[in-house]
């Protein structure tokens, strides 16, 4: 079948669009101008959906505001809900990195759903006189203020997101606390043995930081959903009429149910780029703390037999091409080189943030697609290491126990009663001559009496140690 | 005159302290271990002083726990207060970067309580069967909860001299807002002429911007102030009584003011990270903002004859050895290097939070170093700006609205009138042939009345932009 | 049309693997054990070709070694045909950022190849007895030596790449510098005006600093030549014939055209990652100096009123959904955020390379996913700003001219003879009452004769400064 | 005793300055308007010394050419001479991190060398009328040539003394590499035990690869060698005679034995970063292989327990507060946090450089300041690495040698003999029943004859492992 095309024109001049298309001549103008990364705007629905919502309120504070015929209206309502459906969805092409500040991808939106919108009343795709991209679509708005709004929109429900995997992973960090709690382990500080400690203690600690992050979270997804619509070019409020920024912004709330406000100084909103900044610095935050833990988990499983081997993670996959019988960790593995994109992403972020002059940051595209990468690949990564790994961790519960009972760390409950000096020398004995604590205390120089020392290290008391004094 | 010694011994041997040294042995150590950077930990008498708090409530608990002798602890109460006081601060001689995760700060801090509260006693120092640096100073504690804490008090200590640095400088933009709130100028964005606007609203978006990062400060203080006293080694409370955490946490936020409070997971906190960098998050997103806004100031400023030259900064230094009569920006220059500074500190902080390993994290003295330095760096940066630049700022007035009265970007306020296109196409003529939108519009196609065009583009207008439909 | 399945296992168990893929077992469990990016490995081509290329080189020199029956190496290297001349290419699914260090992709390879070995042989998928993905297709193989050596040919065939477009963007701008040999404009330094100087100076530093980061680039690409074939697990040639790693490196020298070595320590070479770390640090820095001369380019066609206006961009695109005429630098702002995208990722390599463990990097996915990334977005940008923007610049002459010659930055030529002082009082009059510096210096201070004065200020002494002395 | 004062004035006004100073009112406005870091540019004697030679060399440059008075020429070099020797260092006093891309560096040197070559002349300081900073002392210069060319040869020689550092380093590890060639212990990827190789194997990989990293630092100190001489402002050579660039070139050569030669473009020179920013990434690629093997010694010393235990560090101090006899590997951790801070900076620098707009990176200070801290502290913690911990490194042996032979690893040599999927269920069944390979293979399955397993398993084959096939 042949292509057949219309002409579409703007100030630069004129070109053909396949009939098919529901975008317009910019959009064809970025998609020849923007070949960067291959990935096109659609692979980020989430954003097309915003747009939908943005583009809804607006044509209904126009309307309102007295401004758009409620026919228009009626029509970018309906086609800004398609969009909200998630379909039209491969007609989003331009890339991810794009010049321009984002009126590529808002062009992109004006266009398409001024073709749907126009289809909705009877025209033909590009007949703009009835229903223009600019004039009716665009209404009361700039780029300045509806792609950010809408980069926001999908920033909040992807944080979401993000939080619910957290949350599940905290569970199931939690829940190997309650199953390791009796599971009598060595303490480890700078990799060299301290005191002891249980399984379930440092699983819970897991939880805990896990749960820490998710209010941080929380808080900077407040932070975004201060948005500037209304602000129209470099928040001046120019073409948009009285009332309107207050209206849209209630409108925008009431339709996405996202507790977005107006903010009150509109020239700073439209310029500043400081909550994505904060937001790339939680997820940062989150990814060098889910990358610690899977440190741990890696260094307590290694082994078999020439590490650590205090746990057993769930045997995913082969671990060689040639050594047979080997299996890694390669749940951990993954994730953290997750955690090692996000941060990179995050300097990518800041460096795009410190570039922004004067009343717009014109690199706010690189700013989304890295966002909205980290976002994903981290949410991916932490239900991935939930499911694939922290469900599935048994403990080597003998192991664990041996490693306390020989080792020297023990002496460290001795301290009250010998003090620190007499101890010392103690572990210094041990560490020179292979000898028990033991052996030297009670048994050699009958420091300690065997009751007393039986109570010290009974198990009740290693595992809850209480304050024993001489 | 000859230097004397006196012999010191830990279980690692013995050495000659030079007697009029407070510290001893373990500092000694420290001293011939670590030679990176040549900065003393004295450079942040802060860190010092917060440690005298530290020790002080620490001896306060430990007697009203009833495990220290009540003279012993007033003779470290009042070593302490010698700290605080900022004395002694020579003695405080470990490298800035350390191995051993704070063990030799702390213990530097130990020895120096221990001799002080020796010669108190009206014992020799190094006499410790008398007043022990383990035994006594650092009874109920370990480097793993009392070094974090010194930490964090100083920090939020520092934060606050921060916030005082930054509370100023928004005064100051507000100050120029206000004066400069008639003055027109042209907005741009992509370094586009945009849209006409004040120079006023610039400088209150700057002020606004700098009050937003105050209030993201602040919030991050408070993650500072969850401590881990009591925690001892990895969180285990070992070696300290019953109740001791609860009370020394009591006496740290009554002697010092500050809010601290106890962490929930002892654990968790004892190995965790997180609240530095969010800190250090934070910390960058105002260094980000402060150079977006530094580089809007060179912008503004450039010229003088074949720049944008809208506003004048203070003429501080001249400015080349070989061209007469040029002055640079050299102000917010240094505050742009500043922020670089902070950025790449951060990036520093992440490396070492991602570092931690199990039970405690033993990087944090390069965390320290990097807060303190961006912490002290930035603040200082921060005053310059204020006082050297910002508020002998002054405004080429005429400059800036021959610029705006020039300009093809005043056709955006036609748009509700003539619609998009057609203003386009004014846009195109003008930039094409040099000529005046006004000519264009008025005197040539007459798409609109004089009276009109005056009702729109008069200065009241232009500054605070109505909507005008046709 | 339903799907029927094969059964295949390995030492974890058995799977149902669908009868129409070449992939096998170990390839369906990296399939479900990674779902981080959602980009398949496929989205690499050249990184599966070199595989190819590898696979075959190992099979010819087992052949030689006498270790592998030449029936199944002929059926070996045939199938490597098919993946180099980009067969089979959907059948490569493993996720870009996958744990296991390279196994999965080195299975899902092996894999592939023994399944379309087998059918060439005539058997079918899956009977392995005949031909076995390990060992056969990996035989005196690991995936800590194939894996690595394929990445290696992949990244040296894209940095060629790169060059390649570097090399067309250095003639672009040396073809620009010709153009604009004699037009005369004023040099800034620090955003102030410095002295005069020509834009086609200015556009042959471009040119100059670009052939710069091509010679870094080419050095770079030589340590990637250096390869570990040979190695098997850990650098020990374990499982290897004596011989072999010489023998195939010379082999895939041969096949490739690259100029592959073998490392001399292959202990080191199998767990070193700093050839990676210098090929992003060079990126980096590519980055860094094509994102400031984009700066540069926005600067200088900033305006077209309110700004420097020195130079016309191609004009790409509508600049705006608000704002009638306005056309931005999209090209420029498309290539800073590219090099911020690869700023971001040297990071992000560089902690994945830290943090590499004893014998092997396990997360040298992530460095492959990252700097390929970097290649291609850096390559596609630097060939977009090529075409799409420098090739078509054009000066406005006149303009620049005549910031020349109302600048007080002339006064410099004046210096050796009336000194820097007496010049930097002209230079403050001229500033303070907007006089010109021929008007202070010749007609009312009389300072120099007009004639001495013409001789200095030609457009032949201004574009070629010769020494002039009193 | 008072201090009196002269009076100084520039063209921005008078000043007061102290009378015994050297420097003089531009170095004391730099005082006034740069505070913060607090480390003044002496505590870089190189970069004064640097500084020495350049003048010197322009001193007589300028003299060759015939623009300087002889005896002034040679007061300029006598005071050069003073400053070369490290004299007059109190007197360099702004602060590291300015703004002004080095003026107030470059004028601090101006004046104090023209108050050096006063007094020699017989004159009062500040009677710059027989000797000026600008007019004679600064002739043929500017700052955008004299600043980057002195911190070159600055950086040159920091990075000599980097290399020195390294060689030890590696020497080091070469001497530990022949001390533990016999010690068989297990090799390790992912932390999962894989095949046996030897202690000295590993140890000579460390020096293999800080090897590779000095052929990179020796590669990128060549390009640090090209200065820009004779550029004056922006790369014009306004203000110097003919042939001034190539005579000042040969005796900076000639006075420093510093192979510099004279930039081919000096327009493209004068701005660009570049070689730091390669310098930089080079220096970043040692500290993260330095990094790495820092992490490996920690794991391989972990313990003495609970962990892997293979080597013993020296022990350098009491580990801790309160757990008696731990100590830790605090020199392997001084040098990780070190590499932190250097990668750190990296980003700092990678900014800075971005930042660099036209024809000069007013940055420069802030990545001199970068580079050399980079440079200073990685190279005492380099010497701290190889004095206080390779050189004192023991071995566990027999550790060593029982993980080996506890291992499943080693069933890897029999793969070409039972193949991958038998060898595969052999370490399988040794893994759920902790029965020996040996066990299962030849006494239980008799796969293997006795004698055959010995010459699989001699020691011999274990450190050197030959083919063995079935």
């Amino acid at each position: 079948m042949m292509t057949t095309f219309r002409k579409e024109h703007d100030f630069l001049g004129e070109k053909d669009i396949p009939n098919e298309a529901y975008y317009g001549i910019q959009t064809l103008r970025a998609l020849e101008n923007f070949n960067i990364t291959g990935i096109p705007i659609s692979k980020e629905p989430l954003l097309i959906q915003a747009f939908g919502y943005v583009k809804k309120a607006a044509a209904m504070a126009n309307q309102e505001c007295g401004v758009l015929d409620p026919k228009l209206a009626d029509a970018i309502s309906k086609a800004c809900d398609q969009l909200i459906e998630g379909k039209f969805m491969d007609q989003f092409v331009t890339d991810m990195i794009q010049g321009g500040a984002g009126t590529s991808v808002n062009m992109n939106v004006n266009e398409v759903i001024a073709n749907i919108g126009l289809e909705l009343l009877g025209y033909e795709k590009g007949d703009y006189d009835h229903l223009h991209p600019n004039n009716h679509v665009n209404f009361s708005q700039s780029t300045n203020d509806a792609y950010p709004t809408a980069f926001r929109l999908a920033l909040y429900i992807k944080i979401g997101q993000f939080i619910d995997a957290l949350t599940k992973l905290r569970e199931a960090f939690a829940a190997k606390a309650t199953e390791f709690k009796n599971v009598l382990k060595m303490g480890r500080t700078q990799l060299q043995d301290a005191v002891p400690m249980t399984l379930g203690a440092e699983f819970n600690g897991f939880a805990t930081t896990i749960k820490e992050d998710i209010q941080r979270l929380e808080e900077a997804r407040l932070l975004i959903c201060e948005i500037n619509m209304g602000a129209t070019a470099i928040g001046t409020s120019i073409n948009a009429p009285e009332g309107y920024p207050e209206i849209v912004t209630k409108h925008l709330r009431e339709i996405t149910g996202i507790p977005v406000i107006l903010a009150e100084d509109l020239i700073e909103a439209t310029c500043d780029t400081g909550a994505y900044v904060q937001v790339s610095g939680v997820l940062k935050r989150c990814a060098v703390k889910i990358s610690k833990i899977c440190n741990d988990l890696r260094l307590l499983s290694s082994g078999p037999r020439a590490g650590i081997n205090e746990i057993n993670l769930p045997r995913m996959q082969p671990g060689s091409s040639i050594m047979p019988g080997k299996v890694n960790p390669v749940i951990p593995e993954v994730v953290n080189q997750t955690a090692y994109y996000v941060i990179g992403s995050d300097v990518t972020i800041t460096m795009a943030a410190e570039a922004g002059q004067l009343q717009l940051n014109v690199m706010e595209p690189v700013i989304a697609f890295s966002l909205f990468s980290s976002l994903s690949y981290l949410t991916n990564a932490t239900h991935t290491l939930t499911d694939k790994c922290i469900v599935g961790i048994t403990a080597n519960e003998e192991i664990c126990k041996n490693m306390v009972m020989n080792s020297i760390g023990i002496v460290t409950s001795l301290n009250p009663i010998l003090g620190y000096e007499t101890v010392s020398s103690i572990a210094k004995e041990a560490l020179m001559t292979g000898k028990s604590v033991h052996q030297i205390t009670v048994l050699e120089r009958g420091l300690i009496e065997q009751t007393k020392w039986d109570e010290i290290f009974s198990l009740e008391n290693l595992l809850h140690p209480k304050f024993i004094m001489n």
